[in-house]
């Protein structure tokens, strides 16, 4: 509350009806002892004098808010969107509420809300990390209080915090697999932040299948930038620019992977004969672009739903987590014309 | 906090530096009394001890959270990512949290989520309203207590909370103004639930449009749906199906029309030629499928601010709403291939 008014107290409403606090109050908690016709006056009045069951108080008595906290580093991803469905359908189905916030890829803002999260006590709380995060010692107070905290997608390995990801290392070894045996010799990776497990496990699976492959790892095939649209661009005019281009892209997600084709087509470039290219995440916009672009196809929905039943588990059933709790889930390669030269 | 452990208490600091809790609670407090070094043992001693200090009570003495409540239809789009990152910006820069729900477009959960927000006692609160609301009752507990309420988008008339919009209605008329100088007689208008102003006034500035052009209001050429890439697929097979299809089609959002557009494509309808498309918010998406879109920019982030500002006005420098407080912010018509059949 802001300014001004005061809030409905219990004594006003007994002041009103001329009865005790207490009669009121044990009414308001629909306590047996007060009469049925005395409780109904006393619940109307009170409505209509617009009381508010003291929430702050009931919620320190309680010790429960049911809420659940969920941090991620953007809200602007269909990825994200999923999860957040998968997340909401579990939490409803329990009477849980959800509030959201976003760290816009930064610590600084990463701990902020989770100090804002903190202090709203949510009962548990849902995190993937920005990415420059570089320890999660913001998230001690609640794990000191047993407020359950559980990493997703992007995860930071802890005995007290269940994970919940894909083998993302496999993922990326499939991917590269595929490309190599298309026929590209000179396969790029762009990606973002190696302090993320997504993306350096990612880079570890590119790494690995070229091993494989017999081709040597060339440290300038790599670039690490945000992964954002903007970066797909200028990936895109960086590799217009190289005497000797590579033939394959491997991008670490679809919409820097669609930027940067589209800045390739418009320069002439012919995908994927010139160069074949493979994103990572199966967005909607994957199958708008055309060619159509081949893709790591890994269900948020379902992410989210684990995630809140992990969780929901813990408060509702009192289960407790095992130590250093992982769930891996499944993702498959979806290959479409950006990558197909071989038919 | 769920279960076990009990909060440290400022009984339990000024037992373990046995002095008493009045002194604890004046050095929390950052009281002048205090000596300084005692002042500094005690803030860490509370800091070892894991001492939270009491918000909900800090709350109830306060009657501020510091935290403004975001309810959206959806979070899902590109609109939304970017009015959020609006309000976010201007709530940080004043040292705001913000916390975000979805209605998932009903109002059951709309309602829902404002009782959670009331509960968690938010300084302020942001509504964009979902495809079937049918009143705000569910807002009134806030206007009541003084807490601020602004609509943006998706508005509702109300005496009580400015509102921040487009004019939907010049707009949509510019679109079909648009389609109709390219020489399109029967342009049919895909949109979503006439309860929401953007939909209304969207089909109304195309009636408009149709009017001051002599042609004839046809409702077989008006279809409702939900506005998703399913329900844009579905448009386009009743369209497929017509004897007499219409020769340009303008619809209220963009993923709609481009899966509506793409499902034409692949039954082989020329676009612009055989059908000219056009369609609304400015998506990323618009220049990714070819022929690149027709659509209508509007500044989602610009919203963000505003509304935000509006909040913070309101809050920090106790500006009074003025009555029936209405924002209009510019749209534009960004005319792309996917229309232009004159050049």
């Amino acid at each position: 509350m802001s300014k001004g008014e005061k809030d409905v107290t219990i004594y006003d409403i007994a002041d009103k009806l001329n009865i005790s606090a207490a009669t009121v109050s044990r009414a308001l908690k629909d306590h047996p002892r007060v009469n049925k016709n005395t409780k109904k006056l006393i619940v109307k009045t009170a409505e209509e004098m617009g009381y508010l069951s003291n929430s702050f108080a009931s919620n320190l008595r309680k010790k429960s808010s049911n809420i659940i906290g969920l941090i991620v580093p953007r809200l602007n991803s269909n990825f994200m969107a999923d999860v957040i469905a998968g997340i909401e359908k579990v939490l409803n189905n329990n009477n849980y509420n959800l509030f959201i916030s976003q760290s816009l890829e930064t610590m600084t803002k990463e701990i902020a809300n989770a100090n804002a999260m903190l202090v709203n006590r949510v009962d548990g709380l849902l995190v993937s990390l920005a990415y420059d995060t570089t320890n999660i010692d913001h998230f001690d107070p609640f794990i000191k209080r047993q407020v359950p905290v559980i990493f997703f997608d992007r995860v930071f390995e802890s005995d007290s915090c269940p994970q919940i990801y894909i083998d993302n290392q496999k993922a990326a070894y499939e991917v590269t697999s595929h490309l190599i045996k298309q026929g590209c010799k000179r396969v790029m990776h762009i990606t973002a932040s190696q302090l993320r497990n997504v993306y350096a496990d990612r880079l570890a699976g590119y790494k690995k299948a070229l091993e494989d492959n017999a081709i040597k790892f060339d440290e300038s095939l790599v670039i690490i930038n945000d992964l954002s649209r903007e970066a797909g661009i200028q990936a895109a005019q960086q590799i217009l620019d190289m005497p000797n281009k590579p033939d394959g892209i491997f991008v670490a997600n679809d919409s820097c992977a669609v930027s940067c084709m589209q800045t390739l087509i418009k320069a002439g470039i012919n995908i994927p004969h010139d160069i074949a290219v493979a994103g990572f995440n199966n967005d909607p916009m994957t199958c708008v672009i055309e060619p159509n672009l081949t893709t790591v196809n890994y269900k948020g929905y379902e992410m989210g739903e684990v995630a809140a039943k992990l969780v929901i588990d813990r408060l509702v059933n009192k289960n407790e987590f095992h130590p250093a709790h992982g769930v891996i889930l499944r993702s498959e390669l979806i290959v479409r014309e950006s990558s197909t030269r071989i038919t």
